[in-house]
């Protein structure tokens, strides 16, 4: 299980005061952080971007690459913005990403095409709502992958998100242990290991306790690694869940004697 | 989840001394410390006993009695030791176990149905060795019902436990990853929600730093919850696993906003 920061976003005030600013120093040092903490790829988030989104989005990836080759992961709904990181990346770049949204079939998937990216596939409706279980993430698993087919993009550059919701929300629980069975039946559907990401921190997107939180990040998290989840996009700074995550490879690994370099 | 405190012992020396002299009150100090860290049943392991098996078991049955009404399990291969217990426990009581070993089968066994006990089923060959994999532990768990069944014990009495090993075995990883497969399994195949027990500190059961093992500890404890896992025997003073089992229940269960109570 690949660890992805998701530290880099606008709702981060230094983010937003750095980017505002165009001082890449807050970026730098912040993705050096995440880099020591064992992040293997920045995503990054723009979040709205003003008039000029091309520039913004430019000023973020240069000041990653400025101190990683890792792969970023661009991740702004703006189409624009998306071909301004495109154009600038030099390193493995990860379209984060499309859905059967119309909008995001056309605009979106395309890139993927053109500059010979990644991209993620979220598993929401055409009308952007989340799906209702396990057999409706299925289903659209299948149509996301014959549009990317139809788009003539390689199979393998396609990464399944199946969508954790809040567990706040009333089926929240229900839904987050059907992106579970979701994630073991996916490669059987597929018949190849399709790679599959979610978002940790939807899961406890509403004011909770710091500790509880991270109780609750670091069980699902545990939970989403035994199923066969190959990315997880979290807060790199969470040391303990980081650490979980670690002696979940380590636990899980056919290797020998693995768990002794937790 | 149930949690089943593995912590009366005599593994712990402390254990071993108020057996040797007789002095129910560590015993006692013990047990209500691990009621109050959420044990929801005791297990009395005596380990090996002397001449006089009765006169142990009895003085430990009876100073947990003295202060908890909670189920006891009763965790010894000696049945003079089992029928002892059985006859001075006033409350629920789990025999901790029987296997296709011919001497458990005849001399244990009975004494489930005899004394109306609960009784766990430990997955393990006739001559005691480990199962290979998930499907050898669905064929032995079969012949365990079965024999279970010929008794004349009611199948409500089963609970099954399918060995957690140590990590530090050479195919430890895979061993335990083959018990959580078999979880999920095991209601199919025996067409009714049979209740599963693991002795999770076998896991860690090798020398290493504390820290590593509750990591571990945790790690796994989780992908046994999401597995279905009924109750699990393990250190209820380890507070961090303690709160991760607590942590699991709330984001399993069905109910709304559980999370809030963790």
């Amino acid at each position: 299980m690949l660890l992805i920061a998701d530290n880099l976003t606008a709702t981060n005030k230094a983010v937003q005061k750095a980017v505002v600013e165009k001082n890449p120093e807050p970026i730098r040092e912040l993705v050096k952080n995440c880099v020591a903490a064992g992040a293997k790829a920045i995503d990054i988030n723009p979040g709205p971007l003003g008039r000029n989104p091309e520039e913004s989005m430019t000023f973020l990836v240069d000041a990653v690459q400025g101190v990683t080759n890792l792969p970023v992961l661009i991740d702004t709904p703006n189409p624009r913005a998306i071909e301004a990181a495109l154009r600038c990346c030099k390193h493995k770049t990860i379209i984060n990403g499309f859905s059967l949204e119309p909008a995001k079939l056309e605009a979106v998937l395309p890139l993927a095409k053109e500059y010979n990216a990644d991209i993620i596939g979220y598993l929401l409706r055409p009308d952007g709502h989340v799906p209702a279980d396990a057999d409706e993430r299925l289903q659209i698993a299948l149509s996301i992958y014959e549009a990317l087919c139809k788009a003539g993009i390689d199979r393998e550059r396609l990464i399944i998100d199946p969508i954790v919701v809040p567990i706040a929300w009333q089926n929240g629980n229900f839904q987050n242990r059907e992106v579970l069975t979701f994630i073991r039946q996916l490669p059987d559907l597929l018949a190849f290991p399709v790679r599959t990401v979610v978002g940790l921190s939807n899961l406890t997107a509403t004011e909770a306790p710091r500790g509880k939180k991270l109780l609750i990040e670091i069980a699902y998290l545990c939970m989403l690694a035994e199923a066969g989840l190959s990315m997880v996009l979290m807060n790199a700074l969470h040391k303990e869940s980081v650490k979980a995550a670690r002696t979940c490879r380590s636990l899980l690994d056919s290797g020998i004697f693995v768990w002794e370099e937790i």
